[in-house]
């Protein structure tokens, strides 16, 4: 028996290689998703963190767990590829490992996949992390704040200036792995909002970026730039923007 | 006969989740790597990105063309996951696709995939890319441009004030095509170098990035960041850095 015709029979699902154009854009690739316990992929996100770190422990909190649970085609996925996303990639503290790992599973799982991540980005982007904090934690508390940014490196710095730990500090590594946890336990609650039905995106982007986007963005008359990151975390006006007195008077932030 | 015992079979590697730590910690997770053309992975690359955008475009021009030469286990990754990657995740302009998904099949693939993903990273922040046109490409010249940055918001605002072109243009996001063909090539030649046990870093960080380092980095008397981006592309003196005038004087650049 041929392996793809394996994973189709067990879930109904094609293999990868089998997928064409409409498959990829129709999001026809994904695997079922099968309700998992939002608290339990915390705690296992953490254990799996001290094994492989950030992405490696969202990811397997998830589709481990579903391995654990169901067996094929979850146990046939080569995890441990995603122990890359460490520190932002290798520790380049680009895009936040945890959030890598988190989009991965769900572009894996959900039919609709796009504004569940992107749901995801803008929570994390807005509100104190870590939310969570592990059951095989080890210290009692690490502080949290607010990184206005998917990105590693940024979150980090607002971490460490919120609550004085240093960068490599034992202290910022468990952190790191309380916030891998508290961003498993957000993706499975979007899992599972998607499957009941009632997802809705709850963080809107700013008023700041809307008007950022509106001369920068698709149409406007610079078209000079695309993302949806917060743009004032980094282009503000204070110690961190770069922003200069002599951007156009428009700016009203 | 199980699906994890198949793949065991057919190239001698574990499935992924009978990993241990030490198999985590050790690469023991790899999939065999067997030499590919880097020109046909670039081409490959570029109408992969038409069909599936960036990250898939990059990793499935490594891993579909695995699969189509040798079939397991490379054809049972469900590579169409790979679309999240794209622009920067879903849009976010984040981490650059084309580098998500090389790191992805780097990590796949290599036995020592720190160094191979670091090369290709800097080589991405230092070199005008992109710096291969695709056999099936529209345009003639899409010009190039230097992006300092493993970013994609960073790369594609480098790329449009060098061009003239808009972000959301026709030629933008061929210019994406073509970078991710560039990626794919690189990836590959990488990929082959550790095979034949030639590869060695080319692209070291810059002496401004080392000072910034002995301060805010390891060790620092300040010890408050982390990453191996380079540091002057948004914290310079410039019309996009946010440096202040009162930064210490010890900086030199």
């Amino acid at each position: 028996m041929a392996l793809g015709a394996g994973l189709t029979a067990s879930v109904g699902v094609k293999p990868a290689n089998a997928a064409t154009t409409a498959d990829l854009r129709g999001n026809d690739h994904t695997w079922l998703y099968r309700r998992l316990d939002p608290v339990t992929a915390a705690n296992r996100a953490f254990r799996d963190y001290l094994d492989g770190h950030c992405m490696y422990g969202v990811f397997n909190s998830i589709i481990g767990e579903l391995a654990d649970q169901y067996g094929e085609p979850y146990s046939t996925f080569p995890t441990a590829m995603f122990t890359y996303g460490k520190a932002g990639v290798v520790d380049w503290a680009t895009l936040c490992g945890s959030l890598n790992g988190a989009a991965a599973a769900i572009s894996l799982l959900s039919k609709d996949s796009d504004p569940a991540i992107t749901e995801l980005f803008r929570w994390h982007e807005t509100v104190a992390l870590p939310d969570f904090r592990p059951a095989d934690a080890t210290y009692e508390d690490l502080g949290s704040s607010i990184a206005g940014s998917p990105l590693c490196h940024v979150s980090i710095v607002a971490w460490c200036e919120e609550t004085g730990f240093k960068s490599f500090s034992k202290e910022r590594s468990e952190r790191c792995g309380w916030v891998t946890a508290s961003v498993a336990k957000k993706t499975v609650e979007i899992l599972n909002a998607q499957l009941d039905a009632t997802f809705s995106a709850a963080h809107p982007f700013s008023d700041s970026k809307n008007e950022c986007v509106a001369c920068h963005g698709k149409g406007g008359v610079i078209e000079n730039a695309r993302g949806e990151m917060e743009c004032m975390t980094c282009h503000g006006l204070g110690d961190r923007g770069n922003l200069r007195e002599t951007h156009p008077t428009k700016l009203k932030f």
